[in-house]
């Protein structure tokens, strides 16, 4: 499968790398086509992949993975080109973190609205779903990192874009099925992306970013 | 020992009455002394407890449960009365909900501060733990509710308050000591005050309150 990978940061990097490892053609898309980090990583997977722009990435990718930062996310995907995300699934993994505050960072955009939402309303082609913004890259792509069930939670407007997903992360990282919680239409971003606060903080207390939750329902 | 329940809504009711259970000397406040709420509760607990006015409640109390709406809930503590909170532990439940814009609610107040913040900010002798927040009153006042370990994460300045919440709620309601995650000072209440996000919308997707999380973290 062609993958676009937007973004050669930390997310960026652990699931480009998987996806190789695993047999799918990766174009990582950067600002600039021959970016530092780009260029790292392509040597990290042996060259086994592509590195370009935003712009090349949208337009090679089967499915879209936006692993920018938040706060970069709009601009990079303007970059990719409305045309080139028409139609396909856009999974939305950035978190609106702003750290120009300093630690814990804060959120750019919540409550009210979320950036799943201003990527689904300025591409409107785009067949966003939000997922895997929840959990540490590391997670991410190795769930049995965390022991036990856990949960991810995902949501976004296209019914049939989140079925595929939850295929794909299934078949891609080894996310169980009966363990993907969705949580509706895409203005739940608002949900997933401020749960971020109580993230940031069980990471410093926990002094792990490896960990994640299971939510547990009474019986009756 | 002797306790105020600020608020006569659901909350203020389950803890209310699982208190008189228990054995404790309740007084719940209202904004009016004989409020119809009030009345009715102590029907229900069969007049082993007292009501009053959000004051006559802070001066009874030798600890403080906010139970309040969350809107309501500076001026409630106003009501009640710095002097009359001044060196108690106020255990501040309520979350800063705005139902104004209709389901699921937005929050009053979030990302850069909170409504436990405000309340510790307005009344600085007051040993303010954010606790129980992220919970259904069923589950706070019976954890067992939910099958399995579950989390309750709290956050406040006074460590040695805290540590006296830890062991009442364990005490009063069952809640395990090592199911309580101590978050920090008092400004992580936007964390958890920010979970509700989260929580309203699983509510709707789990067709029940009755549910919360578990903290697993990797084991390396």
């Amino acid at each position: 499968m062609k993958i676009a990978i937007l973004g050669s940061g930390m997310v960026g990097h652990a699931l480009g790398t998987k996806l190789v490892e695993i047999g799918h053609q990766v174009l990582m898309g950067s600002r600039t086509a021959r970016s530092e980090a780009g260029q790292e990583w392509l040597r990290s997977v042996k060259a086994q992949a592509q590195i370009g722009t935003f712009a090349d990435a949208a337009a090679f990718g089967e499915i879209i993975l936006d692993c920018t930062n938040g706060a970069n996310s709009l601009a990079a995907l303007r970059q990719g080109g409305a045309a080139n995300l028409a139609d396909k699934i856009l999974i939305q993994i950035s978190n609106p973190l702003d750290f120009s505050q300093g630690m814990p960072p804060s959120l750019t955009v919540c409550n009210t609205d979320s950036l799943g939402e201003q990527i689904q309303r300025e591409f409107p082609q785009a067949r966003v779903v939000k997922a895997l913004n929840t959990v540490n890259c590391a997670v991410m792509v190795q769930p049995s990192l965390v022991p036990g069930d856990h949960d991810l939670i995902i949501c976004g407007n296209d019914a049939t874009a989140k079925r595929e997903v939850v295929g794909l992360l299934g078949e891609w990282f080894g996310w169980k099925e009966q363990s993907v919680i969705d949580l509706g239409d895409i203005t739940s971003s608002r949900a997933t992306e401020m749960y971020l606060a109580l993230w940031v903080r069980l990471w410093g207390v926990l002094g792990t970013p490896h960990f994640n939750i299971k939510v547990t329902r009474s019986r009756n």
